[in-house]
Formats: C-alpha cells, structure tokens, sequence
C-alpha cells in the first residue's frame, strides 16, 4: 500500500500573457484551491531566442510571482518545441517519415532522437535550468521534455537513426553474420555482409522482415529513454525534488517501464473525449452513449498502468477541463466530468491531478482548447468543479492503493511484435489488453497491471497474460509457481527473442501440456462460436496435447485449456465469452465480483470504495443514487 | 437590374482537326445558331513550338475563317498549357505539392503561379496574342489562361513559392518579431529570428498554426491574382474586348472576387452531372435521383455567385453537352437537360451559355467528353437542344437580373480559415452556405450572393451571413444599420484578421448582446434537437447575453437570439430547422415564398418567371405541365 | 488434346535447414509420394556471398541428396532476391515507385527490369548456374525468377526505366513529331520536340494521357518479357530441361502470353484462400461461404489461363497447404481443400502440382506460412491428403485436356488500357472476364481461354470477347468467318491500337451493322434494366444500327444486337442477365448445360467429368455424395 497527499494543480505559460495578469492569475489559481502549476516545458524560443543567448529573467520573475503566492512550481525542459534556430545549426536532425520525407519546422517534435548535435542542445539547455533551479525553493518537481513520442516521432527514418540503428546492431549482434543468423536473413538473400550494409526498415516493397522490424522498435524505444535519461542525469546533479515525465494514453511507441526507470514519477495526460473518438473510437454506439463522459475505462486503465510504470507513484498532469480541439469533433463534457475524472485518478492513487491549462490561449494551434478560465478571462464551467473538488479533498487528503486481487501483464515489446507480424490485419494487442481489462472492471474488480520483468506474483489470485510475445525467465519462473489462476495466450509466449517462431512450439511452458499446432486469423464476418456462447474474433489456435479442456469451439475444438494453475486460451473471445472466463477465475478463486449496471463503475483503495457514474442516465448503487457524473464513496 | 443580349457559343480547337474542316464546322456553328467560339487557350506548343519560334499563321486562318462565317472569337492565353520546353528553361518551375514531390509535364497546369521565370514566359505569349489580335475584327472578347487551379493546382509548395512567401510575410508584417507576435508564435517556440526562416506550412509533425495556414492561403490567392492582372494589363494595352476567366464549380481556393475585379466578365465552366458525383457526392439518394440532370441548386448557386464576382456580368464559358470524361461515373443527361441548363443560365443573368465543345476529340485525355458533334462528325444528341434554345432566343433575346430581396454573404477566406481550423472534421464552409442557399431555393426565392466586402445591403429584406470568419469593418457597419432579417452564425465573426480568437468573445457585434461562451462540434451521430423540430448537427454553439430567444435546444439551451434585426445562430441547423428559420424570416419581412415540389425549381429576372423541372418525373405548377427537364417561363 | 504424367512435387529450400535434415528430409518427400523438388530460387546470397565469390558446394550436395533420394529437382534462377552487394554496386538500380520514392533492400524484387548493371549481374549468375547445372541428370526442370511483379514490381519510375523508355519510344515511333501524331500530344500542348523530353506518367497534376499511359504500359510488360528471355537464352544454351516460370493469381502488370511465348511450361502459384481475401474479396457473402475453400471458380480460370499461356502445358508450381501469412486473414483449409485444388489443378490439365512448401520456416517474412512440415518437423494436416492424391494419381497418371467448345478471349493490353481510361471507376477488365467466366461455369461448362493473338476458332461453338480493346487483325478475321455464336463488346474494339477512338465508330466490325454512338458509366446505385429480367451495371453503350435487337433494356434501348453470327453486348451484364445469355447462346448451338447446386462445379477431360464440392455443405449429383471439399469423377 502507498499513500500520499492528494492536491490539484494547473498548466500555466507565462510566456502567453502580459506579465501584468501574472499576479492575479496566481492569486486566483490559490483561491480555487490549485496546489501545483506546471510551466516552462514549451519557452525554449523565449528562453534561448538565439543559440546562446540566454534570457531567463522573465522566467525568474515568473516562478517567483506563482511561489510567493503560495504555488509550488513544476518546471518543465523544453526539448519538445526546439526554437527555428536549431534547423540553422543543425538542418538533418529533423525526423524523416516513413515516406522519407524530411518533416519540417512549424509545429513541435519535428527533430530525431538519434540526432547527437540536438541532443547536445538539449543537454545545453537543460543543464541551464538545473543549475539556475536546481535548488530554487519554489520549484518543487521537474518535468522532462513533453509526452514524449507526441504525433508519431517516435520513428524516424533519418541519417542519422540509421547511423545510431546500425551501431546499436553491432552492439547487439557483434558480427553480421550472427545478426543474419539471428534475423534468418538467408530467407529471401537478405544477408548484409557488414553493419555498414544495414537500412532501416522503410520503402520496402514487400513486407520486412519481423526480427528487422522488432530491433528497429527495441532500438527507437531505446533512443527515447537514452534521451530522457540524459536530461534526468542532469538535472538530479542539481535538484533533489522529484523527476516527472508526462506519458500520454494509449502510445506503445516505446517502453514506458524502460524510461520509468529513471524517473520518481509516473505522469500522464488525461483527455477522456479526446481519446473516445480517436484512439478508442472503433464502437459507435459506445462513443454515442459516452460522447461527454468518455470511455469508463480508459482512465482505469492507464491509471494503473502508469501507477506500474510510476512503481507507485501516479499522477496526472494534464486533465481534460472542457472540449479540446485535435479530435475529430470536440463536445463538452457533462457538467461533473471535470470531477469525476479526478476522483477517478484520486481512486487510482494519483497524487496530484493538474489540469491544461489555466486560460484557453485564442492564438495559435490550440486556441479551441478550453482551459479553467475563458480567453476573456472569465471562469469556464470547469472551474467550479475543482473548486468542488478542492474543498473535497480537505477531507480526504490522503490518496492510497492496496495491491489488487488481480493482475494484468503488459508489455510494449508485445505491441511491437504484432505490429510487425499481426498475422490478421485486426490482431491489435493493445485491443486485447483492454478487452479484458474491461471484462474484470465489469465486474467490479479493481486491477493491477504488471511489467512484463515481474518476478513475483504474490498477493494476486488471478494473473492474465494475453499475448506476451517472449515471456521472460523470471515471469515463466513465477508463474509456474503460482498458486492462483493464470490465463495465459492466445499468443503468449509464440516468439523467440529475435523474433522467430519457437521449436518445440509454444506456449512452451514448463506444466502446461499443450502446443499450438496451427494458428487461424478471421475476418470480422468469421467467428468461432464456442460451445457454452460466445465466441472467438480474430484469432483461433488449433490445440494439441494432454491438458484439460475446459472451455470447447462449438465444432468440439480445445478452446481453454488448464495443467494445474496454468490455462492456457486459444483466441480472443468475445465479451460474452470473456465475462464467463473472469466470473470463473474469480469464483475458482473466491474473489468477489458486482453485477454493476451499464456505465457505472467501481474502485476500491486500501480505505475506500469509490463509485463512479458514467452514464448518461442516473443509476442506483448499493442504495446510492448518483446523477450523471455523479462520484460517492465511502470507507471500506 | 442589368440587361444584355443572350447568346450561345462553343468551344473550338482548330488546332485538333484537318484545316480542311475548319470551312464547314465554322458554317455548321452559324446554321445550328451558335455566335460565339472560344478557341486558343491550350495551343501553346503550336503557337511556339520552340522558345522563340512563332507560328501564328494557322490561327490566323482559324480566326479568319470562323469569323468570315460570322462568328464573333473568344481568344484564350494558353498559359494553362505550357509546352515542354519550358520546363527545359526553367526545371524548377514545377508545382511541389504537399508531400514534397515536384511534379511533371505531362498533363496541364503543372507550373508554379509564384514562378518569375514562367511569368515571364507567360508575358511574352500573351504580349505577342495582344499585339497581333487586339484589334482583330473578330477577336470579341479574351480568356485568360484557363481554370485557374483545376487540379489543385493553386498551392505550391516550391521553393520560388517558398521564397514568394518569404517576401509577402515580409511586406505584410515589417519585421519577424510583429509576425511571431500576429501569429502566437509564442506557443511551441515557433518564434522566427528572421523572415528568410519562413518555412511553407507542409510536412509538419502536428498541425500547423491556423495563422500561418491562413497567411499561406491568403498568398496563395494572391498569387493567381497577380498571375490574372499581369495577362489582362497586356491585353488592354491593345485590346478594348472584354476579358474574361473561366472559373470552374465549388472551387475555393483563391479569392474570385478579387481576380474577378481585374476582369470585365466572370465565365464559369458548368459541368452538372460530372460535379454532382464529385464535389457534391455525399448524398446517395440525391445522386441517384438527379444522376442525369446535376443537382437542381448547384448551377443557381454558382450563376449567382459568379454574377457576384462579375459585377453583374456572367457567362458560362463551358456547358456540358453529353456525358464528360472525369467523374468516378460518367452517365448521360435526361434529353432536354442542355437545354434546361442553358435556360437556368440565363435565366439568373448569363449573357452567353458557351458548350464545350464542337466535335469530340478521338485522342488525348478527353477522348471520352461528348461534344456537340460525335467524333464522326455526326450530330450528338445536344445539338438539337441547342438549336432548340437558338431559335427561343430569338424571341427572348434580352438577359435581365433584377435585385433579389434574398442575400447570403459569400467570403473565401472563410473557407481557408475552416480548413485550417475545422475543429470538427466535416466543419466545411461551402456546405453551409450551400445548405442555407438550398433551403431558400425550396421556399421559390431568387438569390443574390455578396461579397464581404459589402457596404451597403439597401434593398434586401433577408440577409444571412453564414460563418463569416472575420466580419469586414464596412459588412458590419451595414449590418448594425440593417432595417431587414440579418441572420448571423454559427461562427460568424468568430476570429480577428490574424486568425485568432476574438477578445471580447465573438460575435462581437454592437447591438447584438450575446457572448459565444463555449463551442461544441459533433459526430454524425450526435445532433442537438431543437425544441420546434429539426436539430443542430456538427456545430453548436453555447450562448450567453441577455438578447432575445427565438429558438430553443430541447434541452433548453438558446439555439438562436435576437437583438433588433440582428439574429445569431448558434449551430448548424438541418433541413427541417433550416426551412422554419427561413420560414419565419420571410414572414417577418413579408417575402412571398412558395411550396415547390421536390426537384422543382423557380427563379425570377426583372421580366419573366423561370420554371425548371429537374425531377425524373413529370410535374405540375402554377396549371403548367412540365415533363422531366421541362423549361417555363412567364411573364411577371 | 494433349496428355502427360500427372505429378506432385514441393518447394524446398535446403539452405534454410541444417544439412543433417537433408537425407531425411529427402526421403520423407519421396515416401509421402512426391516426384518434384524445386529449390534454389532465393539461394543467391548463399550462392555468392560477395560479387564473384562462388559457393556452389552446398547445391552441389542438396542437389545429389534430393536426386539420390529419387527426387527430381527444378532448379530456380535466385535474381527475384538480389543480394545486398548489388546495391554496393548499382545504387542507383532500386524501383522509383509512382511517388517518386527509391525502394530499399530488406525484402526482394526491390530492383528494376531495366537496370542494365543488375541485368548483366543476373545474366552472370544465370550463367554459372546454367553452366554447372544445365546437364546434370538430377535437374530435371528450371524456373526463371520467381513470380515476376509481385508486390507490384513491374512498374518502376526510376532513371533507368526513363532512359529505357525515351529508347522503346524512340524505336516504336522514329521521330518525336510521329509520337506527338500517334498520342494526340497537340492536346494540352503535350507535345515533345525530342524523345529526351518524354518522361513517365507519374506524378503528373492531372490523368495522363491515355496513349501515354499505354505505351508506358506496353513498354513496361515488354521489359519483362527481356529480362526473362535472357535467363532463357542462357539456360538453353547448356540445358535441354523444360524452362518454366511461376506466375501468380489476377496478375495483370504483363503479357503473360508474350512472356510464355519463350517459355516450355506455364506455372502458377495457386493459394485460392489468400486470393479469395485479397484479389476476389469484394463480396462479403461469398469470402464467409468460401473462407475455408477458396473461390469455386478462381483456380479453374487461371488452370485455364495459363494453359493457354502454356501453349497446352501446365503446371501449379507453388500450392497452397494451409494458412499463409500474406492476407489480410488467413484461416486454414477445410480438411479435404489440399486434395480437391490438387485434383482441380488435374482436371484442367496440369501436369505437376508443387505444394509450398516442404517445412514451415520459423523465421524471417513467411515464418506464419504452412508447409506440409510444422516448423517442429512434425507432420500438418496437409501431409496426409498428399498421400492421398499420391496414391490416388498411381490409378490416374496421364493428364488430358480436350479441346473445350466455348472459349473466351483474354488481352493483358485491354487491362492496361481500361486502366488508363476506366471511364467509370469500377471499369475492371478482369472483373468482367471473370463474371462471364463464372457464369459459363454455373453451367457446368469446360472452358478455353484463347490469347488476343488467336487466328482460328475451329472447333468452339461459343467464343466471347468482352472489352477487348483493340482486336488485332486475325482474330477479326477469325470472327468474321466464324460459324458459331461470337459475343463481342462491351467496349470491344473502342480503341485503336495507339489508344484513341475509333472514327468510323466502334466496334467497327465487317458484318456487325452497329455503332457505339454514345457510352454512360454508371454508379453501383444507378444500374439499367433489362426488359427481360437483370439489368446492366456500371457500363452502358447507345447502339444505332441495322443489327437485330436480341436484348432491349426496360426502356426499350438496344441491349444485344445481332448480325449472323456476331452477337454485340452493349452493356455489363449482371449474374441474371448473364445466366440468360449463356443459356441462349448454349441452346441457339446446342451444346448441353447443367444446373449446378451452388458451389459445385464440374470439369470435363477428355476422358473423365470430374465434380468438386467447394460448398461448405454436402451436395449430391448424378446420384454421387459430396462431403464438402468433396472430389468425384467417371469416366465420360
């Protein structure tokens, strides 16, 4: 269990406003109850305005305006929006997409991880902050860069990642003919006769080779915490208080427990309408009926994702405060949902909610985002929201997480497998993940999810491991070990480390008796009905072996299987399937689970159940009435 | 009201037929009562074949012979042409489009309107045309170039762009740190040192800054409009004929009323059925009810428009004789409809109705567009409907337009500024002014279009103003002194001059006392009803202010207000709330309306009322029978 | 009719494996009852590791293993795999593709046929092979490439294919002022004053001219048919083994016919379920029914298509035995679906039928693809229905293919022009083929597909010649003396053979009294009925002429007219209408039709009917019981 004291906090630029209106916005940002303000992360042009000339006095005055007013300071690197000069100086660290088309200045993240002269700049820039704020008392968190990979730059295709691509290779590998050997490059005459030979894996005509792909991802996932971890060494020469990066939601770019490492906190950037109409916006109805409260699950999710990556430490730090303007269509939220989400987040262990932005800036690309206040100043609706949930607080100021019953494993590399080789076009780990993930909320359940570098399972009584590529030694060790119910595949442990099939085949798990023969991808208009309902989509395994069936296809295939603690499932069932398979885990395992009606949703900490309405219609639960929007708890 | 001759013409290519044939087509034109013939426009590499070497004998004989036949020349530049050897001169001449790809000859218009080497060479051929026939007997009147950005050809993203940019930021804004300022440059570090880092708003990792989008697309017209005053500047020099462009359908790219004020006539190239498929597509029933004879609005609204942007003068220069060649399908019209359409042509002021064109070509890209005559020279079936309109004219000779009571203002800019920030994706300008011009159209009303820069609206009594991204000084001024309906909104106003957004909130309207607290855009799937029917769809607009309440969301939410004369709506309204408002407008204002039957269509001149049966079935109006295509008229 | 042994054979690729599973492997083969091992075609990086290092030991010995087993081996020439040291060499020898981007290395066919430095690179390592190779008594048969154009590679915009070009049209056409006559370049002034201005039709603003388009097509199929003819050359000049290449399903890019014309041996590689998802998938009802089959007609077309090819010999050189990797899904076959395409394959005359391949590589591009080996070695499912046909073909060796009495006309060229000009964008060559084909097959008939180049039609009594663009001169003739039902259009003859219409008009037939006066392409939701039931669809022609009018639409238009024996269908009909003109077309020459339940499809030899059960249901017929993917036959 961790606790912490819960607080609200605020986006804020400076920069964006005539230092006449500082004052006041500090002021009225304490009166709403705000604790936090995060700012710095986008003034690089205003702090640098040319290569080497400094002009940090704006900012100086700024931290001091918002401290003495009684904010503590989140400072912000600015490496996510390098000035135009940086292009002068250097004109190839710009990314280069898939298309080999060299992107340009204009908006922000236009420049290539692999780019040692920006990466140098970086350095520059960040260690001027650390050693002017280092110990500066109103700066009481860094932030690194911002929501790192942001618009697809995870990948570049540039020169210079080629370059960074094929060191990292020799590193790797040490010869190329173990590299050939490792890929299976005789397949297709792909052999390189020296690291010099090797290209990145675009303008291809044909498919690349996955084992090409897989290292291209490990190697761009890596570039990124390379850069991140760059800038923490810096700054924690210089500062003791805490070092944050802002993730964002549903992003599997890079491996976000890798950059965790480096950091004290986990941070994210919660947008629920946002999200429901992009990233989650396959279901129509779903997106209909959630169009002002978003998806009740998303925000779970990545609550206890982050909350992993964070190893405890959570916070949000930028919160969806009305429409945004980067989706499709931009509504406002519900009156309430402004609560709601944090109370969600408070539930999940977040410390400290903050949301973007302050005032709605009318310039530039993000003048239809709503802030707390209006551009004219004014309150937005939002704003007496977390004023409501400021004065809440002062009676529940602690946040706290018990471990949960039930875990989730999840791992980036996974994602990377399966978009390097999906087999069907709709196999979308991240689809997987969630769908079950789902089927546990909907019963009540509140979850944990681990990295796929877990050693121990213990405290949980149902682990599910859906589709893990490569399951590592420590994970394999504590799971055959296990004394609950794992749910292991479709998928889980089909692929060496360089990314090949597995002889014997998988799921080659010491205890489980059962192989994958031969593996089926569907179309949507092709399922695999089981015998006791629902179904298969997407994906079927055809089974062998001695292990007990428990789940069958309607056409009497193996559909689940079990050795002991280990089962083993052989597509991807549908929901109806997947409600049964966790309302048998769970009752196998003793675990309670709820009935809880459409949109209403559950959270419990080590000292509250939260309740949490989500749907567009009031509901009753456990004798509470809750509007729409509406959030109740009460002690455990 | 205006009044002029009515006539027809074609289109003709001397240079694509035997000289043999010119004699007898020249004959055939005056027999089937043709006046006027357009030719020259793509005759470029026949008029100097080499840089340098000219050959102007064969037109000669071209303009000799039809005009001994009696027929009156439209002598087009052929810049929209430019032979292979310009490129020899000049390589880099070529449009670069927005994936960074320089394109090829090959086709037409592949050349680059911010280009100074291809201006040049565009001066000289049409300084030698002018010379040579600017006081020709039977040279009447001049085509500039051809289309102007058929094929999207308006944006170039080249380097001569690039550097024309540069040059027009410079005028415009005096100094980089004025830009920055204008622009917001501020968020994201955006910043520029000086304008020489100006780079084209292409290639950008996030969105692009909606000021630079709009500046880009402000120069961008300026460039045709400058291409268009260098032709017609040379031309006057030697000629008094009138001179003209032909523009095409649904083309917004650059800002017609200002090339048309350099221009005596506005032409537009009507093709009905083909842009029915295309640029009006997105209805299925729709196109397959009007398959055969083009949406029933679309021709009125570009006839009224185009009126608009020639001061009063139209024409159209290309009509569409038999199936074209370009749309995803290309079907044939209802007999009657070339007809019909020449009718609703001049029946909203066109001056001359010129088919496009004489003969089908067998060869080259068009191979497969009817012509008046068939490749084998026979008639196609439009020439009996041509002969048909001649012999009417002879009794109906004078085109006369009268002042409607009905206005919508028209602005360009508009539509740059939604496409650079649409906030909800299907948030597209002509949509909603065509919607709105429909909607009047069902009630009988004849339409006057404005443009924005509109200083007076003496003698109407209904005027909307429909999304109007930044109300001119002038318009508003005239607004605000308005004794008729002015119905404003969504979005109206809702930006200044730089793009942004407006402080003190929009409208910002002296005497419409009400603020645009918040904005909402929508997915299909989720309209606002409205209390009295209908709903808003894509956009609704949350008000504040103390000005009266017309309408009303079902859930109680102003939906549109009133202060005076001046009315603000705040979403998008569909069919049904669009026929009350206009409805309820033309009761206040006591504009007679009509109940016309679906595909029937009114417009009245200064003299006769004007009957069209669009429909696939017969119809009955006012005790007139009118078969499918049938044309009426009447005396008023 | 011709007759030959009837074999099975597999693709294996020895320098995937370990050389200690060669022997056993080797004798599985044997043992299973396969006679064929094709190996080597993508040896090339093993073969020569570095330009001009030799490694030939290993097939030296993989070659002896398989022999002394009893194998007999097709050895393939590797250039469809060039290894990455030909890119050390010819940089510049990579596909340019439409988007002006250069291809990279990291998959296969990412080199461009007109190359000249990788041609004499594959004539080199052609020539090492054909010289050890070309008389050793276990090499039974070569393979060229492997698959030319996969992953659409015929078509290369590089500076190579530029300057080939600029030549082909050099030679075809003799001076620039003859090209500009022969494409109507005066069009758009698109003329060339030499052929070093002619470019390729990419990247252009608008279509390309059509004739351009042809000839670069024309040019770029020709390119092909160069490269494999010097693999042949070379091949025959130390070999008398049959010189065969593997084409591909609905692979139009080039001549098949021209190609084949220096070849012994037409082979295809059949994988009917990735086809049905893919190049047939655009009926929904149809992929669900036959997921697990395949198209019921798809493999009987292309049998027939490539005999023709073939000049009467055929072979399946790569059979699909289970899932593959390449669909967008990829299921497994209904146990029985190896056998019955093998029996298919037989009925229609192959000779050989290879399955793809011996064991399921576990890495690299296709380690997700089937062999008739699981990756562990063990048997897949498929293993065992080879014994079947093996044992089966002991009582069944000698393949014969009658003539059949109804044939169909198929021209690669009419694709590539109605590519160029579709006119309606659903306007697909082998769509139409393939509807009429089906519908002769719904009637149990046995079919010819007859090459454009055909000069007799002796022996058929039906011969239908959709969309044949340009008919050259023999088969006109052939047509005009033909004594059975010849059904022509739509769109047959529109063109001339320079890709411009015909004047006089089309289709321009002695003794076919009709004329295409005027064409309508028409959308899905537009279709044109016909008086007698069914309509036309997406192509209608107005006929005028003297012709018999067999088929009249609803309206009372010509839809099928008739003079002797030509028959002209004036539009594209749909499954009902279809049915009824075969139907006619059979009785008015008697020739004997079946009702076929769905799914079932018949095909005759000349010595046996054999009946194959595609339907995921049991069928009877002729008193026989069809399990699905049930195989019957009898002697005629």
């Amino acid at each position: 269990m961790t606790a912490a004291r819960r607080a609200l906090g605020v986006c804020y630029y400076p920069e964006h406003w005539d230092e006449a209106l500082w004052l006041d916005d500090a002021r009225r940002m304490v009166e709403a109850g705000l604790t936090w303000a995060r700012i710095g992360e986008f003034a690089w042009s205003r702090l640098e305005p040319e290569a080497g000339r400094l002009e940090f006095d704006w900012l100086d005055r700024a931290i001091d305006t918002l401290g003495s007013a009684g904010l503590k300071v989140i400072l912000g690197t600015p490496t996510a929006a390098p000035p135009r000069w940086i292009l002068d100086r250097h004109p190839d660290a710009v990314i280069v997409d898939a298309d080999g088309r060299a992107r340009k200045h204009g908006s922000r993240r236009h420049v290539c991880f692999s780019h040692a002269g920006y990466l140098a700049e970086c350095r520059r820039i960040v260690s001027f902050l650390a050693e002017r704020y280092g110990r500066h008392p109103h700066v009481a968190a860094w932030q690194t860069d911002n929501e790192f990979g942001c618009h697809d730059t995870v990948i570049s295709y540039s020169d210079a990642a080629r370059r960074a691509f094929q060191d990292w290779c020799a590193r790797r590998y040490q010869s190329a003919e173990a590299l050939n050997r490792a890929w299976g490059n005789v397949f297709w005459s792909m052999d390189y006769g020296d690291f010099g030979q090797i290209d990145l894996p675009n303008l291809l005509v044909a498919q690349a080779n996955p084992a090409h792909m897989m290292a291209f991802r490990r190697f761009s996932s890596e570039q990124v915490a390379r850069f991140n971890r760059a800038q923490v060494e810096i700054i924690r020469r210089h500062s003791d208080a805490p070092v944050i990066h802002n993730y964002m939601g549903r992003f599997l770019d890079f491996d976000h427990f890798q950059v965790g490492a480096d950091l004290d906190v986990a941070a994210w950037d919660s947008y629920p309408l946002g999200f429901l109409l992009t990233r989650l916006g396959d279901d129509e109805a779903r997106c209909a009926r959630y169009l002002r409260q978003g998806d009740p699950d998303a925000q779970a999710f990545h609550h206890d994702l982050y909350r992993a990556v964070g190893r405890g430490r959570l916070w949000v730090m930028e919160q969806q405060p009305g429409p945004v303007n980067w989706a499709p269509w931009n509504p406002a939220p519900l009156p309430g949902m402004a609560r709601l989400w944090a109370w969600e987040a408070f539930a999940h262990g977040a410390e400290t909610v903050s949301y973007f932005r302050w005032r709605q800036a009318p310039f530039a690309q993000e003048q239809m985002h709503a802030g707390l206040l209006r551009p004219d100043s004014a309150d937005a609706p939002a704003l007496a929201e977390v004023r409501q949930v400021a004065a809440e607080l002062t009676d529940m100021p602690e946040a706290g997480t018990a471990q949960a019953r039930v875990a989730i494993v999840f791992d980036y590399a996974s994602a990377w497998a399966w978009e390097a080789e999906p087999q069907g076009q709709d196999f979308d780990y991240f689809d997987l993940v969630f769908a079950i993930y789902r089927a546990l909320r909907r019963k009540g359940l509140s979850i944990d999810i681990l990295p796929p570098e877990t050693a121990t399972l213990d405290g949980y009584r149902v682990v599910l491991v859906p589709a893990l590529a490569t399951l590592p030694e420590p994970l394999s060790a504590a799971l055959a070990g296990f004394g609950g119910t794992a749910i292991l595949g479709p998928r889980t442990n089909a692929k060496t480390s360089e990314m090949s099939l597995r002889v014997p085949l998988a799921p080659a798990l010491p205890g489980l008796d059962t192989v994958v023969a031969r593996v089926e991808s569907l179309p949507p208009f092709a399922d695999v009905p089981l015998a006791d309902g629902g179904a298969f989509r997407r994906w079927f395994e055809h089974l062998e072996g001695r292990a007990e069936v428990v789940e069958r296809t309607r056409e009497g295939r193996p559909a689940m299987v079990r050795s002991g603690g280990l089962t083993y499932l052989a597509g991807w069932p549908d929901d109806v399937a997947l409600d049964r398979i966790v309302a048998r885990a769970c009752a196998d395992e003793k675990l309670a689970t709820l009935d809880l009606p459409e949109g209403l949703r559950v959270r419990d900490t080590a000292t509250h159940r939260f309740v949490f309405n989500y749907a567009p219609e009031p509901q009753d639960f456990e004798g509470v009435a809750l509007p729409p929007a509406g959030v109740s708890w009460r002690p455990l």
